[in-house]
C-alpha cells in the first residue's frame, strides 16, 4: 500500500497522482501556495486525503510566519483551492480549533505540526475502522462496483470505499472489483486499477456507461463508493457518474453503499442542494493524456460532482457504524 | 452534411470514421471481404449504416462472382461480422429476397446493384420521415442530450436520433444539445460533436456520467437516442451507456426517446433477452487514439450495447410515426 502522503518535518511531499499509474514522481510543497496548487490541480485528491494535506498546508504556513495573521489568509487561501470536499473545511476548522489563540502559543509552528500528524493518524484509524464496518455489513458481497479512486492515495493511507474492498478482501475474499474508468480525470483506469493490483485484489476495468449492464447479468453484489460531501439528510456529493451508477443499482436491487469517515459530513447542509458543485476545466474532458478527443472550439460542461439522493444509498460507513436511510446526521 | 457511404460502381467508399475528425480519409471496399473488415472494424459503424453498407458489399461480391454459392458465402461473411445490428441481418435478407434465384437472373451484379440503391435511399427517405415525426413529438424541447452517434456518419445520410435533433433545429430551433462523449469508441465526442459544429447546431459535450447531473439542474428537455436492434415488446439494444441515461431520464421524468427505422426492429426477438450483446477487444477501453490509459495486463469488460428495457423508453420514432408504451411490434 503507498503512502500518498509524506510529512517531512520541513515540507510536504505528495505522490503526483496526476501521473499515475505511468510515473511515480513525488510532488514537493515547502509552502501553503504550493499546497493549494496542489490539491487544485488534483496532485493530490479525495477528499479525507485533501483534509490531511490542507492540515499539513497549515503547519507549513505557521513554519513560515508564525502569527495569527498569516495563519487566517493560509485558511484562506486552502479553503479557495476545492469548493466541494467538506474534508477540507473539517480540516481547516480542526486546525483552528486546535490552536486556538495563536499569538499567545509559545511554538504555533510545533503545535500545528503536532495537530495535522494527529489529524493524519485520525483519518488512518477512521479508514481501518469503517473497513471493519463495511466488511461486516457486506460479507455476503463476492462481486463489487465501485467508482473513482477511494484508497491509500484518496485518504491518508488504506482507504474509505476501497478500504472496505481491502478488508472485505482480507476477512472473507472477493471474486471481482469492477472499477470504473472514471471519466474526465480517469481515477479508475489510472489509480484505483493500480492500487488493485499492488494488493492483489482481483480487478477489471469498465467505462462509466458499464455499470447498469453488468448489473443487469447479474455480475454484481454491491456498489461502494466514498464521498466528498454528505450533507445531513443523507445527500450524497460524490464523483460525477456516481448518481447514475445509483440508480442502476436501485433498478436491479443491488445494495449501494457509501464509504466515508464523519468528517465528510457536513451538517450544517441540510440536503444535497446546499452542497457546491465543483465545475472544473474544459481540458480535462476534450484531452486524455495531454491528447486531444474532440475537434477544437468545443464547448464543454465538467461538473466534478454530482449528488445522489439518500433514498439511493441502502447505507453509509463511517467510523461509528453503518447507518441506514432514512438519515439524520445534523446531531451525530 | 457529409456522405459516408459512396457507391461508385466497382467499389464502395467509406469515410473512415475511425480517424475522425482528425483526418478525413476514405476507406475503399473492393470485395466482401473488405466490406466485411469495414464493419468489423468500425470503419462505418452506426446499425442503418452498417445495413447499407453490407447491401453494397452483396452487390461487390455478385459483381466478382455471379452465382447462388458465392452470394450465399458473402451473405455469411457479412453476417459475422458484428452480432448485434439488426440492419445488417435485415439488409441481407432484403438483398436474398429480391435477388430471389440468382442463377436464373441474366445479370445478377447489376440486379443487386441496382437492390442496394434502393435499399440506401429506401433508409433515407425513412430517415428523414423519422425525422419529422420526432420532431412535431418534440416541439417543445429545446435542450436534448444525446449518447453515441445517430447522424448521417451512421446512417443513410441525414440520422435517426440526430436525424430528429436535425428537424427540431430546422422546425424551432434548438437552445443545445449535449453530446455524451460515448466511450470507448469516444462516437460523441468524435462524431456527433462534428456533425453538430458542420450544422451549425449548438452542441456542448460531456462525458458519459453526466448526464444524470444535467438532468437534476433540469437542463435537458428530452433525451433522444438510436437504436442496434429493438425486440417486438419494445426492449432497445443501443450503445453501452444508455441504459443507464434512461434510467436518470426515468428519474427526473424527462422523455426518453428512441428513433430508429422499422429495418432496427426484430420481431423474431420477444424480448431485449434475446438480443446478443458484442463484446468488442479490450484495447478500445484501454487505449484512447492509440495512448494507454492504465498500466498494462489489467483485465477490462467491453460489452459493446446495453438493453434498455421498454418501460424506461418514452416513446419509439419510426418512419411510420411516434408508438409509446406498451408496445408490441410483432406484428408490425
Amino acid at each position: 500500500m503507498v503512502n500518498a502522503i509524506i510529512w517531512k518535518g520541513d515540507r510536504l511531499e505528495l505522490i503526483d497522482q496526476r501521473a499515475l499509474p505511468f510515473e511515480e514522481t513525488f510532488f514537493v510543497c515547502r509552502d501553503v501556495a504550493e499546497t493549494a496548487f496542489a490539491i487544485k490541480d488534483m496532485v493530490v485528491r479525495g477528499a479525507p486525503a485533501i483534509g490531511v494535506t490542507a492540515a499539513y498546508g497549515l503547519a507549513l504556513a505557521l513554519r513560515r510566519d508564525a502569527n495569527a495573521q498569516s495563519f487566517s489568509e493560509a485558511c484562506e487561501i486552502l479553503a479557495n483551492a476545492r469548493p466541494t470536499a467538506a474534508n477540507l473545511f473539517d480540516a481547516i476548522a480542526y486546525m483552528r480549533r486546535g490552536l486556538g489563540n495563536i499569538d499567545g502559543l509559545a511554538n504555533p509552528a510545533a503545535e500545528a505540526e503536532r495537530l495535522a500528524k494527529a489529524y493524519h493518524q485520525d483519518d488512518l484509524a477512521k479508514n481501518r475502522a469503517m473497513g471493519r464496518h463495511g466488511a461486516r455489513y457486506l460479507a455476503d458481497a463476492r462481486r463489487v462496483l465501485t467508482h473513482c479512486n477511494t484508497g491509500s492515495l484518496a485518504t491518508s493511507g488504506w482507504g474509505t470505499a476501497l478500504g472496505v474492498i481491502r478488508q472485505m478482501k482480507l476477512d472473507s475474499g472477493l471474486d471481482m472489483v469492477y472499477a470504473d474508468e472514471t471519466r474526465p480525470f480517469l481515477q479508475g483506469a489510472r489509480l484505483t486499477v493500480w492500487e488493485c493490483v499492488q494488493d492483489e485484489i482481483p480487478v477489471r476495468l469498465v467505462t462509466d456507461g458499464m455499470g447498469g449492464l453488468l448489473m443487469s447479468e447479474g455480475k454484481v453484489d454491491a456498489v461502494i463508493v466514498g464521498s466528498d460531501r454528505i450533507a445531513a439528510n443523507g445527500d450524497v456529493a460524490n464523483k460525477i457518474g456516481t448518481f447514475m451508477t445509483a440508480l442502476a443499482a436501485k433498478h436491479h436491487g443491488v445494495p449501494f453503499v457509501v464509504a466515508a469517515p464523519t468528517t465528510t459530513i457536513d451538517r450544517n447542509a441540510a440536503s444535497g442542494k446546499e452542497i457546491p458543485i465543483e465545475r472544473r476545466p474544459p481540458k480535462e474532458v476534450t484531452h486524455v493524456r495531454g491528447q486531444r478527443i474532440v475537434q477544437e472550439g468545443v464547448e464543454v460542461e465538467n461538473p466534478a460532482f454530482d449528488v445522489t439522493p439518500a433514498e439511493l444509498v441502502t447505507a453509509i460507513v463511517t467510523e461509528e457504524g453503518v447507518f441506514h436511510y432514512p438519515y439524520d446526521f445534523r446531531q451525530s
